[in-house]
């Protein structure tokens, strides 16, 4: 017999309501979830659009005139600082018939000219000037579509809802944890793409577990304690918090709204270190620093400091660097693992830091999840999969089900 | 707040039923019209497939027996000469299984046999001879569906339709207009296909309007008045009915009939001249003559002549050629726009003509075109995209969109 | 007219019900069947994961450990030989999140362990082992999904319905019909892929029949009767049953289950020979052998046995040597021929026989069915595609027809 034979559940309907309702708490998701072109639309209209997304940092944005996009699915948003200093963020469409206004990733200008008509708009997305538009045209009621903007310790975040989570009880609660690691003094040292022919949430997913780290990345198992909760001992714990201290961070601060979404429009957040492994004070091939330490610090914490602000929002942070992670959908089984190395904004490549030294561990170990989510997707393409139970090791992941499943249930009156 | 808040309207319907409803006259088309796969379903079943398109020149025909494609989204048509001399269009699938019955792309032959099952069809579209198909297999009611066919001064125009628009009408306004055009007595001279990664309903709006002329196309701009119509001041036209005069061309004549299909079954049709600027005599970089002149011109009339015979079908006819502008539906989101060179019949490359002077124009207009269609598409693709009004400069796009729609909402029931 | 006109038929619809309701017998199946991907979901869903599929050989697996993947559409199967030196087939689909657990295309392993979260399965699908799953989780309920296997003279079969179509009384049929050929004792000399574009049941079509033999295939058409049935002389029959008996074969033996599916659940099935010309031993340039003699035969039988047990699996057996067929699908419109050349078990490469000499005939005769499965699909895309009636020679087709739609109907109550 080839089936396990859930009665009166269709496991391979790629109906959007018929996906929420049949969800079973403590499994992995069906796999319409994964091959539905109607989930993929509602992804991006009600859980993307919806939500924080964390854009980008203001060393992006240097000057007066300075901007850079942020483009996901059929999306592209514009981050600027306009004539004042003032950050904004627009959606790049024009509001005459649709173009993209600013065709450049990123640059310096005085303003945005659309390359089709020429409708001219201002750095704060406001129309200066659009021609022959005869009588009865409003300008002011043709500026760039505005986005709402965060800026949280030099980390810009957006959000496209006419009513966004709340997000500024999370920011109070992230900020005083993570001042002292002075995210608003870095630049970026390196940026890089992995593309995977996978649905965007295989690739979440597989951020929020370490249940696959022991099989998958022998690399960052060998630092890491996260392959295996058992291995983190008092021994390992209390080593963590004497570190922290003599770094001048508080012995074990922690902030956490985990599983908030699911029930809530406030997003889920937290900041918390785990311990690298004796001999590890940051993560890199030997342990060793592969940069000046960060902020404040006054000694590397020998740890890493987990930072979200959003499910979707995840940096690392090392006493002398930070890598952020992205999981741009591009299509529905189309994802880009986006990856900015960060390090103190004083740092010289080739004199404070050497870029291979510092990419390595995250080059090889994003590596290894490319491999792994495209064997996840293909498996999941097959009408014979069944969402099989999570592990006690996949329990963010859950949290991550729940506040997705509950934002497309609220959005389509299921909840 | 990030939407414009129109109420009762679903800006993001793929629903091809309300697209039609929804349209509001005076602003570009939604999102749907260029993502829906259904509304491009009926794009080339209830639009392509029921109006007439411009397919060739006689030229393409020398002698009895020479055949030519023409293909467009999935569909393809013969054009053939056949024994006797006459021209006539099929659709080039055997009736036996499907297959194309002719390959090649042009050529010339004694008979299409299909290369699948060898099915022979007569240059005709009859159907000569068919193996083993038993009695009671009638071969008269298995031809080549045949089309409509209409030749005005050499240029080729096919229907599919069952009962195809009027056309007849408009070519008996036209033909005296442009007899002294000679375009009977024209050979290809160059042809280009300019991909680009957009609906094809783009690509003809662009056409329609010169609103981005000013703005996109520096080199058209310098010659060209269309872009701004304050330009065409009254010294300039009346030094361009001088020159009409001089050349043997009516001053002034023009056959209109502007957003006709709108209402009727009637197709919208257009001949009329603008000036260039003082100095150009064509369409050329330095606006010196690039070819002998057409026909029976006397002179340069130092403009250009437009002539629109149905919405899909354009050509611009200057004193020494002619550029023939196809915007051809592959998929979707994938056009060719196809441009075909047109030098009077006699004229000799590399003695009459030179190659690159001659495509220099709108080789360069065009590559600026594919430029913005395809800004154009990304940005319509965005879930944020609403229809912005139109200028005063985008008149002939209304005209578009209203042949189309009502074209659409009369085979659906809706008009 | 353009349309010929049946009333009251949608020729252009992709509803799968309609297009099961509509089918007229003796005809080209609709558009509709090679062009909706509803059809395709059922193709997989109903048609491919119900039926039997031959997967390979068993000298694919020469040892306990052995095993190998057979993929088509969304599905990876694993067959795989387990300590006891039992063969089995599973699904490559992981019961935990969906990863494919074997992602190598074959190879000798002692266990398939999930490259995600190292799920650790037996050689015979069981689960051995997983990580942190908690109490109150039964290995033995989450072992590889098994599908149904038959072996019939070293070739394998599987299906991963619940309830398979009966294939025992077509295997008892078969076998002593095609024993002396020794099937069991040969290798794979050769495979090769030849990708299509089209819908996978164009090119079983085009394996079904001999209609299009004599205008596409000149190579096969100068040594194989099939390309026109009046070429079978009885001189040609009697010299035919005259080398069957001096090979060690029953004169005429042929075992039938024709169009069989069309009313019950047990497979179609076919055993049968039929003359080379005269001085054609073997399917090879010049007719003469290109290997050793297979299992027992004493003599060429100088014709062609064709095999088939079920609808999609078809192998052609010559004196000296095996080619097998596979019509793979890999997308709506992807299809990949896949061939296997087999020679006896110890014939070797350069002394026994020559690669591009055993390979010429049917590699030729694939490259020309690629170009017109390719056309074909091409002309069927078009909305003026209307089914043609089918010739005399293209009867196995009908009951391709037959087997395959009332197989759909039945499983979606239709008939």
């Amino acid at each position: 017999m080839i089936h396990d034979g859930a009665p009166s559940v269709d496991w391979l309907t790629e109906d959007v309501d018929q996906l929420l309702r049949q969800h079973r708490t403590g499994y992995a998701m069906a796999r319409g979830f994964y091959t539905s072109p109607a989930v993929y639309e509602e992804d991006i209209k009600t859980y993307w659009n919806q939500t924080w997304i964390w854009v980008g940092h203001l060393c992006q944005l240097p000057k007066n005139g300075s901007f850079f996009r942020f483009d996901y699915g059929p999306e592209s948003l514009i981050i600027a600082r306009d004539r004042k200093g003032e950050v904004g963020a627009f959606v790049n469409v024009c509001r005459h018939r649709g173009a993209r206004v600013c065709p450049e990733a990123s640059g310096r200008t005085h303003a945005f000219t659309c390359p089709y008509h020429a409708w001219v708009y201002e750095l704060n997305g406001d129309l200066r000037a659009a021609r022959e538009m005869g009588e009865g045209f409003d300008r002011e009621d043709h500026g760039l579509l505005k986005a709402h903007i965060r800026i949280m310790e030099g980390l810009i975040f957006v959000s496209t809802a006419e009513d966004p989570p709340e997000i500024d009880t999370a920011i109070a609660g992230l900020t005083p944890l993570i001042a002292p690691f002075g995210l608003e003094r870095m630049k970026i040292a390196h940026e890089a793409s992995y593309p995977v022919p996978a649905n965007w949430k295989l690739a979440v997913e597989n951020y929020m577990e370490c249940y696959h780290c022991g099989p998958a990345h022998l690399d960052f198992s060998q630092s890491h304690s996260l392959k295996d909760p058992s291995s983190v001992t008092p021994e390992l714990l209390a080593a963590l918090r004497a570190a922290r201290a003599k770094a001048g961070l508080s012995p074990a601060g922690e902030f956490s709204q985990h599983n908030i979404e699911a029930d809530t429009k406030r997003l889920d957040a937290w900041s918390g270190s785990y311990p690298l492994y004796p001999g590890y004070h940051t993560g890199s091939r030997d342990g060793q620093l592969v940069a000046p330490l960060l902020g404040d610090l006054k000694a590397p914490f020998d740890g890493a400091n987990d930072l979200q602000l959003g499910i979707l929002n995840n940096l690392l942070i090392y006493s002398d660097h930070v890598v952020g992670y992205r999981f741009v959908p591009r299509g529905l089984q189309d994802t880009d693992i986006q990856m900015v190395w960060y390090v103190r904004e004083d740092a010289v490549e080739g004199v404070d830091y050497d870029l291979e030294a510092l990419t390595w561990l995250w080059h090889v170990t994003t590596q290894d999840d490319e491999r792994i989510i495209r064997v996840n997707q293909e498996g999941v393409n097959s009408y014979h999969f069944r969402p099989g139970p999570l592990s006690q090791m996949e329990e963010f992941m859950r949290g991550f089900y729940d506040g997705y499943l509950n934002t497309l249930r609220r959005a389509r009156g299921l909840a």
